[in-house]
């Protein structure tokens, strides 16, 4: 039996500017521009291998280890647009094999627990284009595959590139200008890193797509934040990060999280993601910067209560000076450090801080934080060797 | 010794229609008018006797049995309106006593716990201002008083009149059109009442006057709030007030509580009143609502956690089975309700409400709720035969 398999890796992507709200929820148009950093796939990515052969009738999805169903319509989408271009290639040579006929077996694997509340369909949805297109040796360019991947998951098509991007939010009806460009690579400005604190959330919240179209239908404040906040500081921030203004950068990163939640809150009935361990994040955020008299974090938090904290490479001993100190009882400080760099954290904190702190350290704040994850800018999607199908039965290994 | 002694009630009063900025800092002149419920003194009042006479040379306050200094400039300007209103009389008839030249003591004591974290400051000013105002037989009506008062604490107007109030926010630059006037008399629409429930807090949050100076500089969602929201929830909520409309009554005044606390979120750095039990209790009151298929609650909440909960007699038993079932073990029931009466509303509980709930009882929410106060619209300042300061002395009793 003959299989043809192509495998790639794609990263997550966390929003400094976000994205909240549909003008056309079929076509997953946005209301506004966004900008995002690409996260290292050493730390968070999706691995899909996608195997097509004459074979293969039906198309099927296995995704960490367990067969789902491909029925949803965001999925179907992205095949047949996929199917399409690849039809295009097979009319225009008769010679290749009509791939565009058969099925497709795709199989996705995240290297981090789905159960940390991270938004993984933006690293799933684009591995899962660019592991077809690859398959289907297409010619489209990364920002023409991101509105594919866009119809999948909105945000899934700022993953198609790496370091810093941009969703521009298009005019066209129909989204075809509607798609993900580079503001940056990552080599522009890589000393930007992340700590994520996972914090613990008692329930699911209101899923982003549903929460997303009540605040577009009841925020009395949202057409402000779409018409006039937001194309600003989509401009602002560009030049933030053109320019490596770190200092403008984390305000205006802040600033837009900010905003993106007051507008949740103005919904009705209104939507609340951060909970009380994150607001005291955000006040240590602000403490901390207070406290070096300089912006040393910027916090920004998607659609849950877990914090994503930005920082500078040369800042970090002074950050960790504080997060370590605050949260050293949480997994996940052993992925980067050794015992010894973290007792030198400890060190800072005692030596530079604490006989001058303002502010009292809340012992109970780390009880409300499961884990961190330490990250940084990253590259787009990946080749690789890797596969997860078995090249003999076209079936997950 | 002679000593001239009045005494007055005043109510406190909670915005259905929130008052958060200063366009004039000096005057409390606010960015937006507002609208209250003036609450029954039988449950939350402050009692102030102001006395005057020949004798007293200086001005002192005493507040809940301590002395407290007078020498904030809001007091100050208080204070020296009323003795010009008073002078102007003297002027007018010399055989008026000379109150203006003389000094004043005033003795206030509340009847709630200023440990409840409720806004004290309005009725405070109020009893102040009534108070001095009648010890001075001015000729001045509610209204007019209401802009002295505003100067002391801005909502303090609103607590001049009883039933539901606005306070107009006027035009001119000195602040002489920016007044309280009454929408309806608590005859209007007496079937209106209040359960709070009383949310612990781990800290003390930003002022409401410094909150508010925050807000307005760096929101920038807020100007949309000022300039389009309010104004047209002003118009509806007055009219859903007159035409006694619960539905609308109770939608306009959840969402402009939401729409307050996201302005506030949106401010940097950030300000957060609301607690994760403040955010259960808003999710309650929907799934109540949800539940009835009707509007049985309205939640608001002021520059803290607390909930104030509105709903109508009519709907007592109806919400009472949630929230009696819900808070049972704090405090407060027992002012207003028997053994019998309280045993009663589980029995709705039991035979109406558990069979087709939607929704988990989380058992968890009354810790963070310390007591329950209950009461309802109720009237504007009163004059008490009631006094604090001892005749003879014309110290505190």
């Amino acid at each position: 039996m003959v299989y043809y398999i192509a495998s790639t890796t794609a990263p997550v992507n966390i929003a400094t500017l976000k994205y909240w709200g549909k003008r056309d929820k079929a076509l997953n148009l946005p209301t506004n521009s966004s900008i995002s950093v690409t996260l290292s796939q050493d730390d968070l990515r999706t691995l899909t291998s996608a195997a097509t052969g004459p074979e293969l009738r039906q198309d099927k999805l296995w995704l960490n280890g367990k067969e789902e169903s491909l029925a949803s319509e965001r999925t179907q989408q992205c095949l047949k647009e996929l199917r399409t271009l690849r039809k295009q290639l097979e009319d225009e040579d008769s010679s290749l094999p009509k791939f565009s006929m058969w099925g497709l077996h795709i199989v996705s694997q995240n290297n981090f627990p789905t159960a940390a509340g991270l938004a993984s369909s933006a690293a799933g949805f684009a591995a899962l284009v660019v592991a077809i297109a690859r398959l289907y040796q297409l010619p489209q360019s990364m920002s023409e595959l991101s509105e594919i991947a866009r119809q999948g998951s909105g945000s899934a098509c700022r993953s198609l590139f790496g370091g810093y991007v941009a969703w521009e939010m298009g005019k066209e009806a129909d989204g075809s200008d509607s798609k993900a460009v580079e503001i940056s690579p990552m080599e522009h400005w890589p000393q930007l890193k992340a700590a994520i604190l996972v914090v613990n959330a008692s329930k699911k919240d209101t899923s982003s797509t549903s929460g997303m179209q009540l605040t577009v239908k009841t925020s009395e404040l949202f057409q402000e934040r779409v018409k006039t906040v937001v194309p600003q500081r989509f401009i602002h921030m560009k030049e933030a990060i053109e320019n490596k203004n770190w200092s403008r950068f984390s305000e205006l990163t802040m600033k837009d999280s900010n905003s993106f939640h007051a507008t949740c809150l103005d919904s009705y009935p209104p939507i609340f993601y951060m909970n009380d361990t994150s607001k005291k994040i955000v006040r240590l955020c602000h403490a901390i910067n207070d406290f070096y008299g300089t912006y040393v974090v910027a916090y920004t938090f998607d659609a849950g209560p877990n914090a994503v904290l930005y920082y500078l490479q040369e800042n970090e001993a002074k950050l960790f000076a504080f997060i370590y100190k605050l949260f050293d009882k949480v997994p996940g400080w052993e992925t980067k450090f050794s015992e010894q760099d973290l007792q030198k954290f400890l060190e800072v904190y005692e030596n530079d801080v604490s006989g001058k702190l303002q502010f009292e350290i809340d012992d109970e704040l780390q009880k409300g934080v499961s884990r961190v994850i330490l990250t940084q800018v990253g590259p787009g999607p990946l080749s690789t060797r890797e596969s997860l199908i078995d090249e003999n039965t076209g079936f997950p290994k």
